[in-house]
């Protein structure tokens, strides 16, 4: 293969502080010349691409944030499943299944300098599953609420966006080490699921409840001992105000302030608690916990768990690289349940 | 003895959420009949008494806070110094030098259910002393940015509240570290001492900065790895936009916000640098980490580095228990350097 029409979603425009919309994106056919990979690269067909909310930082050019910025003009990128079409690297060879950090293109030549790790798929587990429940958002979840969380059964846990990729797997996990599972999430819809198909004791629509703080005390009359947070905002502060004494909570993310302006922003009133009620509060990324230890722990506990009936997953499966934008856009206003893949 | 003229501050009104005023107070001379004592009871001579910041949470009868609410009629409490005029204790006897919760009276009989730890009084070490340094503020301080904080050398380390009782140690403790020390206080004196007796290597004044957040990053170039939290609101917010990534903040207490109303709470803006900065806020009441292990390191560090000339202390006393309310309202409005004490 030398030539090959290859499309692919361009950084067009930075959006700021407000809501990404389509117009940020360009989505271009172009030839590529695939033909002339270098040692140590990898010709790769791209199977799926990993949508988080993560990247919403990486659209803001001028901010710091902990992963760099997209460049203006080039494609996106993101966690991603290939399949090597040739390798001139090392240990791989043509047909492997690999997972790595992919262009939004079909087609991609990863450089010498960028991990590729080869997948063992499993009979049964369809590939996908290495973006979420097997990849990154299930490393979230379990280095944030078994490492830092430190559940203990018979306490409560409060898990905030229940029905994501990584909220999904948080409250399972809760369920797992014997504590009552409390989650919150945006639709009518998620919250049945929530209970119905994922063992939460209680969840609640944070949109059409009168007051979280309200709610949330109701559902959990004996207080939050560990709150996973990937909303911030509102929720955050009526946690804080739920906490019992020597709780934790894992600052994971805060999607309800991802776009927010410094008008629309909301500020948080309950700090002070934090002190009296001595609270731990630590932020985290998950890829600085990513040793191979943790991974040894990781991928023997969750393959396990599933094949017990412990775990389930759940997927919402976007097709056509040039739907991504939208997939994209979707899942920051949270109309996603579970994790947001794009099959290319 | 058995009659007693005995005068007392006792809890006249609670000052809901506004400042603490003289109103709140009454001061009473009462005959107290003294000499019933007991088993396992003290009769104690108070000497000193401590006025701490924690005490204004005790005045909120209404509301839960970490220690409980003063009785209303009844004298206030909180840590002294006194010396043991009779004594039905096994272990204590006349003459003894104690440190205990005593209540804001000039004799107390102490009942048995309540602590008294003998001191051994050093020469050249003020006793009173025992109420700061080597007391509850020193353990805090101790406690707070060595165990949590973990400061290493290089590092920068700031402080709020820093002339204050617990900030004073925590700036000296943090250049025995071999860290550079930023402290912010509330007076152009205040700001003077710390650089010139107590070895800071930077300090600001918050109420005459145009902004407390560009200041730290003046002061603070490389960022903050640990930041010692005494007084909350804005100063916290500039802390956390100026801290480095794996950055330790011990919320220590929000002195700031005590006195606050829904109307002029400070509320946080930068809490989401928690997540990408995977920052640590760490709440914290010294009682709950006062064990025997914690107090052999403490007692055996503190007067070493006394002696050494590396840890100086500051004291505010004011004479007179009827003196007790009005020094109080003005440690609480930062009109204190040191440790603010009551000589009975």
């Amino acid at each position: 293969m030398t030539a090959q029409s290859n499309t692919q979603v361009l950084f067009k425009e930075a959006p700021g502080k407000g809501w990404v919309e389509l117009k940020h994106f360009e989505v271009k056919t172009a030839t590529a010349d695939l033909g002339q990979i270098q040692d140590g690269q990898l010709l790769l067909k791209n199977l799926f691409l990993s949508v988080d909310p993560y990247m919403r930082g990486r659209m803001n050019v001028s901010q710091k944030s902990y992963t760099s910025a997209f460049e203006l003009g080039k494609p996106l990128q993101g966690g991603g499943i290939a399949q090597v079409l040739e390798s001139k690297r090392p240990g791989f060879e043509k047909g492997d299944i690999v997972s790595c950090m992919i262009n939004w293109e079909q087609y991609t030549v990863l450089d010498s300098k960028f991990q590729a790790t080869k997948l063992q798929p499993v009979e049964g587990v369809p590939l996908s599953y290495y973006l979420g429940i097997l990849g990154m958002p299930g490393a979230t979840a379990y280095a944030g609420l078994l490492d830092i969380g430190e559940p203990k059964e018979g306490e409560t846990v409060f898990v905030s966006g229940a029905a994501g990729a990584v909220g999904l797997v948080v409250g399972q996990l809760a369920k797992i080490k014997g504590c009552k599972v409390v989650g919150s999430a945006g639709s009518d819809d998620k919250v049945a699921l929530l209970k119905s198909e994922f063992g939460f004791d209680e969840a609640f629509n944070y949109k059409t409840v009168e007051s979280i703080d309200k709610k949330l005390s109701e559902l959990a009359p004996k207080g939050v001992d560990v709150y996973f947070d990937n909303v911030g905002g509102e929720t955050l502060d009526a946690a804080i105000n739920n906490m019992n004494r020597h709780g934790r909570i894992i600052a994971c993310g805060m999607i309800s302030q991802y776009n927010a302006t410094p008008e629309t922003a909301y500020n948080i009133k309950n700090i002070i608690q934090v002190v009296g009620k001595e609270i731990k509060i630590q932020g985290f990324i998950v890829s600085s916990r990513m040793t191979k230890d943790f991974f040894a722990r990781f991928l023997k506990d969750i393959p396990q768990w599933i094949k017990e009936g412990k775990l389930k997953y759940s997927e919402n499966v976007v097709e056509g690289i040039e739907n991504a934008p939208s997939a994209f856009i979707n899942m920051l206003k949270g109309e996603n349940t579970g994790k947001q893949v794009v099959k290319i």
